[in-house]
């Protein structure tokens, strides 16, 4: 049980988003069903992005780069949150219970520099701040998708995680130094010395109600860390 | 039972988009949650948006109009359907065995004029002939939130249908000749002899699991008229 609330209290979880669409943001459905997932089972989520420019905007219906206007990532990720969000910089471990990170290549462009850089990626400062300061405070953190490798890039050495069965991605947060596991849909790689839970959800072809079973199985996990 | 599939065939179901995001598109959690009742009832739905410029572009952060560029309906709706979406114009009721329209803004300002001119409104005209023609070929059509106004507008007279408790919008749907029902959170009103199926989610108060069950009773409901 954390200090900071009591055991008739609602967890508290920040649930980081990215943007708004899968190719230059967070991704949709993997963040609507985190909330769904932490609602129904009575937690509180406050959402939270970093104020800063997306690192483009790609057109989902094409596929190709729209430069007709740039986006911001607290600005698009608050259509997910429908306006009820703030910026990743006034994150504080101290006020929350734990802190969960969707996917979608939004974690890999504008929370880090993954999609380009891989092995050798940065960490927005911001993301890499929250990461530590929760894992310093001994609070769990939940990853979905991609963005387990902002964990293997922070936390690095050792920590257990999965982002799936894509042998590219595997061999990169193996080279950060994690303990990659090859999962399926709804099966959580939990490190309990770590306190992170991490599921595989679109790192696999997959239907909705998989990323919902891989949402609510992620989220089911990092409450369980709370109560430990 | 459908004439277009048998009886172990999967319902197809068509989701008509209208944007990404409540206050200028399709409000997300409803789309999703439409979209994964349909995957978890065994479904197969297939996304459509009108091909056309959103009525404007609301900053879901600040509540501010942006001007600095347009966006397209389509385009838009694209970042829910991960890119597998048709423009409605596409749209054929033959094709399908129900169409449902999620809410949000968008069913107001980009799939008719609800917003700006209330019971004068227009309909978009592919919308307008994607409901005749389903209405037209006997098969069910299922709406959320602010949506049921479009099948008030089109189908009109006596239609039994809810847009929840807001007083002004009860007003409206009722002086365009239909007849409205007060609704609570997951509560569906059926009209079967016009086969329509109506639910109010976020026209109330709501909070994401509240959203999921009003998904999953108005989805219910369609498939159930798909049987009959």
């Amino acid at each position: 049980m954390s200090e900071s609330r009591s055991a008739h209290t609602a967890p508290r979880v920040a649930v980081v988003l990215s943007g708004c669409g899968v190719y230059d943001g967070a991704e949709i459905h993997e963040s609507v069903l985190t909330l769904l997932a932490l609602d129904r089972a009575g937690a509180q989520a406050q959402c939270f992005a970093p104020d800063r420019p997306q690192h483009h905007v790609i057109n989902h219906l094409t596929g190709a780069e729209q430069t007709d206007a740039p986006r911001n990532a607290l600005v698009e990720s608050a259509r997910i949150a429908r306006g009820k969000i703030l910026p990743l910089a006034d994150y504080r471990a101290a006020d929350f219970d734990a802190i969960v990170f969707p996917g979608g290549f939004g974690a890999a462009k504008n929370l880090s520099s993954f999609a380009f850089d891989g092995v050798d990626c940065t960490v927005e400062a911001d993301v890499e701040r929250a990461i530590r300061e929760t894992h310093a405070a001994g609070k769990p953190i939940g990853a979905l998708c991609i963005s387990p490798v902002l964990l293997a890039k922070v936390l690095g050495d050792g920590i257990s995680l999965t982002i799936g069965s894509d042998a590219g991605a595997a061999g990169a947060v193996t080279a950060m130094g994690a303990d990659h596991r090859i999962t399926g849909h709804g099966e959580v790689i939990v490190d309990p010395v770590r306190r992170v839970a991490t599921t595989p959800c679109y790192m696999l072809d997959a239907t909705l109600s998989q990323i919902d079973d891989g949402a609510r199985a992620v989220i089911r996990a990092v409450l369980e860390l709370i109560e430990r």
